[in-house]
């Protein structure tokens, strides 16, 4: 009894645990109950019973089976189902009546036939990565309305009535979910992409303000690194990122299908938000690297971490502060003006640490204790490298989604320039970035505004 | 008219291309076809037709939701069908006949209440993450057939006669889907989810085999690194994996549905590929650092080259081997002897740098262009700590799957050793690597078969 009492304790906190991770979700659950009880209750109602009978159902069904989490998603599947059925309905009528002039033989093979031939090609298209994205949903309908209609053994006229009052009480069904999602405390695909970027975005910011002190405090004391596994939790925000790409591709699709709603207008460039998750996921995969590093550290020789620290602890702080700033900036939906301060320091911390590590010559120093603080450092300078590029793309949305103040800084962006062309491939983007021209233009682009520092930073043929 | 002609050509291509990328696609296609087309001439029958009525329309719904392309979705999705549906069916008549007991005003009233609560219930039980990855469509099926059931204004003797009928139909659909999906071609998806592993693996080991030669022979010939975009394209293999977890995940589950089948017996250890999975994955990461090693490679001092270049290429070639082996011992179900060779000849190889790098003492360098290939060392150390952390999940396959060959060196795996927890955390791993005793005991576990190795390796505190 006791092991009863306890499961149940164990139960009611899990749930306690899931409503307070989003409440949301508690509110989704009494909006879908609210709406399958009202249309369930149509059934109630003799004049709508009357009109439909047993079509009812459709309503139902419907409810159950579109009502989803998001606006988005609600629209998306409502729109697949309401547009597949009056197709595959019409198309299936036409079967039928096709059919039916083959006589009472041959009716049933052509009918076999046709169904057959429908749901092979239509359950081929499913594989398209297009159709699978947007419209799997609306094939599988399409194939069973179309089914259903065109085998459905009834004479012609009592088809298409039936067909009508199908239509008909799915349009029921898929409108009081839209509505109902809508109106009745809404969630927002859109919103939570928007959401889930600029807190991915202060994630890695997060890390990086902290990390610089981390690493090098370790040392600061007594030379031996500390195992804080406390820190090790702070700093771990990030690691959620190096996963997000299905998340940030569904809400998406799902916020392609919302109509315009708080600060998102009509054609929101909900692209360019997967754009500057993959490049921050591409800047995670390298946190991820430098996150070992605070584990691995090492007595380091205090004469070469003289010569990193400073411009370490710069580099990460300032470049930490620029993704705050640019956290901020897209939250808020203003052009990020004053993240070039911080990336330009920080860029400029990167020069200096080159140059004093160019003049460095340490005598009878131990190659393998250097290691440890040199990747730290290249690690860091290849950071900077994927931040200017997110503050490219940062400002792109800014542009395409006219972010307040975007408008001012326009001429530097729309003045004709080489596009980089960012692909889901790390090293694509490293190529770019390695390769003299281009990286040189990309971050001179994103410092245009600070004419500075134009000369040097990038006359190495590469970031390391 | 040509452009017409222009966009038919392109999409023949792509159908073509789809089909080709993975022709079961076709065979799947054809099988849904068939099967929707025999289930739905049951319209035709008339003892069939005659006994279920318009019931028969479940059939063909039931045929079109849940024919999926592997064995396993399909099986989870009929299963949970089927017993959402009796379950509901059962609920919903008990539902009714409270109801009908509140009298006719009280009845539509006490109904909308079942139903909502139900829904709004069910709803919520759908955000626990363990029932979404398994019962997310039986919940659907739940509160659809509850609601349809418990609703229907009919008399109660009619509404068991029609449940039973639903149920019957759903379940002849149910069966011919499964039934067709596991003896005609069947696609496994357990079989999709160990390929996927085996050639991740190899992916890795492709990458490391050609990576030392690449990056070392980028200065061979004129001490200035060559833009290679073919040998980029080669290595471009592993950046599937970083991607991988969804896909991985969704094998899992369908796969944990299937019956034995080929090699695959009954509770094979599916999970067991998912951390394997993951510590790849971890591996993947890595090698991204290292792959953006390549195109910023630099002109790098001489004197410095040679003390690296001959560990990192055997590291790179001998870690590499180890890799396909492993791919080759998982893809035959072998227990993988013949990879403590490689991984032990890989970690001595290493060994041998770190004394060297120690012992080097290079004066008047310029620490700046040291550090690219201080950094692929590095690198390529840990990538051989995440590799042994691969092959220790693969043993620990092996023994739960009982591969050939795992009894006899079972021994070596069965004694009583502290577990590590792999974690989906990369920090936690590299916790462990760097954590000294964990750390050597995971290489010494891994390496007990060559007692020769026993001894250094992993004096240092870290793996850097």
């Amino acid at each position: 009894f006791m092991k009863l009492k306890k499961n149940v304790a164990e139960f009611a906190n899990k749930v306690k645990m899931i409503g307070k991770d989003d409440p949301r979700r508690i509110t989704h659950s009494i909006k879908v109950g609210i709406t399958l009880a009202l249309v369930s209750l149509l059934y109630y109602f003799s004049p709508v019973y009357g009109g439909f009978g047993s079509s009812t159902m459709w309503a139902i069904l419907t409810v159950v089976v579109v009502f989803e989490f998001s606006v988005g998603a609600t629209l998306g599947k409502g729109l697949n189902r309401a547009i597949a059925t009056f197709l595959a309905g019409a198309l299936g009528v036409g079967a039928h009546h096709l059919a039916t002039l083959a006589g009472k033989e041959g009716e049933p093979i052509l009918l076999g036939l046709f169904v057959f031939l429908l749901a092979a090609v239509a359950s081929f298209s499913r594989f398209f990565p297009g159709i699978k994205a947007r419209y799997d949903y609306g094939v599988l309908i399409f194939i069973l309305t179309f089914s259903l209609v065109s085998v459905s053994g009834y004479r012609e006229d009592k088809i298409i009535r039936l067909a009508l009052h199908r239509f008909s009480t799915i349009i029921i069904g898929g409108l009081s979910c839209v509505v109902i999602s809508i109106f009745v405390f809404p969630v927002w695909a859109g919103e939570d992409l928007h959401k889930l970027i600029f807190t991915n975005i202060e994630k890695l910011g997060d890390f990086l303000q902290t990390f610089g002190g981390e690493y090098f405090e370790n040392f600061e004391k007594d030379g031996v690194p500390k195992d804080d596994k406390k820190t090790l939790l702070h700093l771990n925000g990030y690691k959620t990122i190096l996963n997000s790409k299905t998340a940030e591709e569904s809400f998406a699709n799902f916020a392609s299908w919302e109509p315009p709603n708080g600060g998102f207008g009509y054609r929101h460039p909900w692209k360019q938000y997967l754009k500057i998750g993959m490049l921050t996921r591409q800047c995670a995969y390298r946190i991820e690297s430098l996150s070992n590093c605070i584990n691995n550290s090492q007595v380091q020789p205090l004469e070469f971490k003289k010569i990193v620290q400073k411009g370490c602890m710069e580099m990460s702080i300032e470049s930490g502060k620029a993704l705050k700033e640019l956290s901020i900036a897209v939250k808020t939906m203003r052009h990020p003006d004053s993240v070039f301060t911080h990336l330009k320091n920080s860029i400029s911390a990167a020069d200096n640490l080159k140059s004093s590590l160019r003049t460095a010559k340490m005598e009878n120093t131990n190659i393998f204790e250097l290691i440890p603080a040199a990747k730290v450092t290249t690690l860091l300078i290849e950071i900077i490298g994927c931040i200017s590029n997110i503050v490219d793309s940062v400002n792109e949305l800014s542009r395409l989604a006219k972010f307040k103040g975007a408008e001012t800084t326009a001429t530097s962006v729309d003045k004709p320039k080489p596009q980089l062309h960012h692909e889901e491939t790390l090293n694509s983007v490293t190529v770019e970035t390695s390769s003299h021209d281009n990286a040189t233009h990309a971050i001179i682009t994103v410092c245009a505004l600070s004419t500075a520092l134009e000369s040097g930073i990038l006359e190495d043929p590469l970031i390391l």
